[in-house]
């Protein structure tokens, strides 16, 4: 990855113009970089953009790719093998807009994507990215959902991949992610030990794309899409409220800095939305950083079921209260009993069954209509961003079935009351 | 259920126009009923089809109800909540066909559905015809994956569902149906004594909608859908070859229902295409009959990881065996391992984790090409059908970590050989 002084490569990024650092505003031009050499702020992928007209995104493929012309990846990034994430379902939720005491509800499904996460949004923009950047493998630390996107979408496009677990992780999260049959790595040690680990071996191979580290710039962008497909979903036009769960934050700010863009670009009527994010209780140091008016995020030891969000040192942190005390959003967090229930509601309500991360925002949604933050009379969107079947562990002890009964019709209805 | 002599009801179901009886063609209006009182073969949907048109269809929903003018459901149907499965992702698979010997292929990967599987179509479908044949209560026997989208669909709509499954079952497939919050009653017994409690429930309960006992007339027109996808999503043409994995059979023979129709309709030029069946051989009644040469199948005792494909009495065999001659295809079985190395290989070439059904489709279509039977000049889709977190099960002790190490750099590069 080093650059001849004198003789700077270009890369072919799309509408990608530079990297940006959030705290100074120092640019560089596109690199295989993620941290500023001014001010060791993060860096951020800056466009310039073309002439993106809806009719030529509803003509494109039925992926995120669609909205290649507002992502840092190359025009012809549909020709490259890929995972295809995105366009995932735009649920209408009347049900359990009733149950919430809400008017107007929509969910955007993503345990619909190849992996059944979020995640590979952002891991297929930071393989199309990686790509182009001259990368030759594709790595992450991970406990969980980006393990499964990271060695799925490297083994598509028949790339090495490297992924560093903690060694105690679940069997079930072993074998989702082994079963790609890339370098699965078990690592003796906690999650922080494992990314300081991926970090140490980012500087030490300038062929490895660690998505989440040395290609964090480029992988974040890609829960834009997010916000895109909301928009294109609902016919063009922004959501009043959207309900964002939070580990690092990067989604938030990213689902934010997508809704600004289609409006800069004239893509919807540029109307207000507010953005309201969602923690555990047991992890909460943003939501804790909200309440108490600070601009800071004081790290915390996470301890809570949704281990997905389990972040404890946010590294987007700040951006996320800036982005909800600008759209005048809030954040709230909720407890692990009501993590479950958020579950078990959004189950039975809408025959959608999502991971603790959804029951994150779910309960967290009930919790500020209750407390009168949600605005129930506008138009509301919840990300459920990941799939019950990988956290079963965390309904295990909470249910099952009605009854158990011998073969006779009599018994059944005796179970059922009848 | 009863109809008032001499008072028809009629039902609105879109083009469907009568039900007719697959062995002695004596037709029926269209009624909550499933077998010909006749001779009681089983009953079918006819059509009386009106115009319908490409532009139509790709300006619909992005569900399979953008088919409803092909469907046996309403015109309105996607007013009424559903769980709007469908237009999963049509992967191009180079690195599979590479490692198969196969010039073009392609994998439909119906794990995208709402809840994983292709059962999702075939439920949805059930329950919009349901709701107007005047059904009220959701309901099957079942093992798995169709437990799981009852379940969904009925929470989704608001009906009550009623899911009969074995007590011996595992109790994740137990989770991910009793999380949708319907009556799951576990039935001491095996599948077959479920299967028999759920026809004389259903005799029972006029407004007892099993989706595969009574409704499965109009139930097993859901899988035509993955025949119209596969249609659209190559351009508006059919494969050349397409491999499809069996249980009842339903599914193969709507496939191949599916692509006459389009033909039939002009909506594709009517091009020969070639079905291929794919069964776990610890459950190959069909396989063995068209090997044998017969017309019928002899019933076996099912013995196979592939537990979602191990019907050993499979109702639609006789019409597979059809298809598959009729279209100069073939059926091929393979063993428990080579289903577990047909789950592998997928993931490792695609980044498609299927559950055993797909293992079993991947393996027998490598042995299909193996024996000369799949021509690897013609252009091929296999069908995966359902997902890999649902089987780990058949997977746990075959794959692993690579290394378990300390948290250094150079243990990590040991374990890789670096
Ligand atoms: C399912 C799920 N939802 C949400 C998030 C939050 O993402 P972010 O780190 O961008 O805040 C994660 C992060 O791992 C996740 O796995
Ligand atoms: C994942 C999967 N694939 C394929 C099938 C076969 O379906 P059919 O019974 O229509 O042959 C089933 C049936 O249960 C299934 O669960
Ligand atoms: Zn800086
Ligand atoms: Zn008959």
């Amino acid at each position: 990855m080093t650059t001849t002084v004198g003789a700077p490569t270009t890369f072919d990024l799309g509408p990608a113009k530079a990297l940006s650092c959030r705290e100074c505003g120092h640019q560089i031009p596109l690199a295989p970089e993620f941290a500023c050499a001014e001010c060791f702020g993060p860096l951020e992928v800056a466009y310039s953009f073309g002439q993106v007209r809806r009719a030529d995104i509803e003509a494109g493929p039925r992926s995120i790719w669609r909205y290649r012309g507002l992502l840092p990846v190359p025009s012809d990034v549909d020709s490259h093998p890929n995972t295809q994430p995105g366009l995932t379902r735009l649920v209408r939720a009347d049900r359990l807009a009733a149950a919430l005491g809400l008017r107007s509800l929509w969910v955007k499904d993503d345990t619909g994507n190849p992996t059944h996460s979020f995640k590979d949004r952002v891991v297929a923009v930071a393989l199309a990215a990686a790509r182009q950047l001259g990368f030759k493998v594709l790595a992450c630390p991970s406990t969980g959902n980006l393990a499964n996107a990271t060695a799925a979408a490297a083994a598509r496009a028949g790339w090495e991949s490297v992924v560093l677990i903690p060694s105690s992780l679940e069997k079930a999260k072993i074998l989702t992610t082994a079963v790609y049959d890339g370098a699965l790595i078990a690592v003796d040690g906690n999650y922080d030990d494992v990314n300081r680990l991926a970090t140490e071996l980012a500087a030490e191979h300038e062929d490895w794309a660690f998505v989440n580290v040395n290609v964090r710039p480029y992988y974040a962008e890609g829960s834009k899409t997010l916000a895109y497909e909301i928009a294109e979903q609902l016919g063009w036009r922004l959501p009043e409220q959207v309900v964002v769960p939070i580990a690092s934050g990067a989604q938030l700010t990213k689902v934010d800095k997508g809704f600004r863009e289609l409006g800069e670009l004239d893509l919807v009527e540029a109307t207000p939305y507010r953005v309201f994010g969602a923690q555990a209780t047991g992890c909460s140091p943003v939501s804790a950083a909200y309440k108490a008016g600070h601009d800071v995020v004081q790290p915390v030891r996470p301890d809570t079921i949704a281990r997905s969000l389990a972040i404890g040192a946010p590294a987007d942190g700040p951006y996320v209260l800036d982005v909800v005390r600008r759209t005048n959003g809030a954040i709230e967090d909720v407890t692990d009993e009501e993590v479950v229930e958020g579950i078990r509601l959004l189950a039975r309500t809408e025959g959608i069954f999502t991971e603790t991360a959804g029951g994150v925002t779910v309960a967290t949604a009930k919790k500020l209509v209750e407390t009168g933050k949600l605005d129930p009379d506008a138009e509301t969107v919840l990300l459920i961003t990941g799939d019950g079947l990988k956290t079963l562990d965390a309904i295990e002890n909470h249910i099952g079935p009605r009854a158990t009964v011998p073969p006779s019709a009599a018994a059944v209805h005796e179970a059922l009351g009848l």
